[in-house]
């Protein structure tokens, strides 16, 4: 990679994220990268102003829409956005969400590979761990269809 | 999906596999999905046997191929390699690995996700959770190069 376009690339993209790509970044692929890591931003400070929707919205809108955590698996757009609406239905249980170590790859032109850690910062608790996400280019921008979320 | 095309996926994959993809399955994705369902045949069988480097020949020879547990990652082939080596020293240790409810989508022509259950039966416990994992085309074939796991 050269080193102007490494450091574009660094500045579009922030310092908290390490890019690992299986060729040297493109400028289509620091795009999608970028579009991506937007797509995180927004679903962070959507959580933290206490909008599930919002957050929601960086998911696929689709019954397919797969989530993984533990040994459950969830399956639509909707059926999550329930149990979030239920589960998180205080500002206190809903938290401070931060993503952090954020590491994307793009396997193919149309889906991204992400991979992070979460922190959750309540009152009483502070749960974290790990997540894998699969985005999809879909006809309305980068979309999470696959979440497997693990827990310390 | 016509019938016939439907039918004969189902014949190359066996009753235990449900198929997802985006679009009807062409003869290229039947193939693709028929290629990962033996790497994972061959990862049980080889566990299954004791061997823990057949097991780990479904995932890619490569310092970047990731390995998510709970809130642990680690990376590269020969570091999990000498982890597993070190943590299932045994055939009671290893014990019976199979998976099940697998589910294969194909996101781009280079790349595919599998989700899936995981269970471990030995004598003293049966450990058994989820896992999704992401593959590659790669000159070896279709390899692992990234696998999220969960537990129950």
């Amino acid at each position: 990679m050269h080193a102007k376009t490494f450091w574009s690339a660094m500045l579009l993209l922030g310092s908290a994220m390490v890019v690992h790509t299986q060729t040297p970044a493109k400028p289509k692929e620091a795009k999608t990268i970028a579009a991506i890591r937007a797509v995180l931003d927004a679903q962070r400070d959507a959580w933290n102003r206490g909008d599930i929707e919002g957050y929601m919205d960086g998911y696929e809108r689709s019954e397919q829409t797969v989530f993984v955590s533990g040994d459950n698996l969830t399956r639509g757009w909707q059926t999550v956005l329930d149990r979030y609406k239920k589960n998180y239905n205080t500002r206190e249980k809903m938290g401070t969400l931060t993503f952090s170590d954020l590491e994307i790859t793009l396997p193919g032109k149309e889906s991204a590979v992400v991979l992070g850690r979460w922190h959750l910062k309540r009152v009483g608790d502070e749960p974290h761990g790990r997540f894998t996400l699969i985005f999809k280019k879909t006809k309305q921008g980068w979309k999470i269809i696959h979440d497997h979320t693990s827990s310390a």
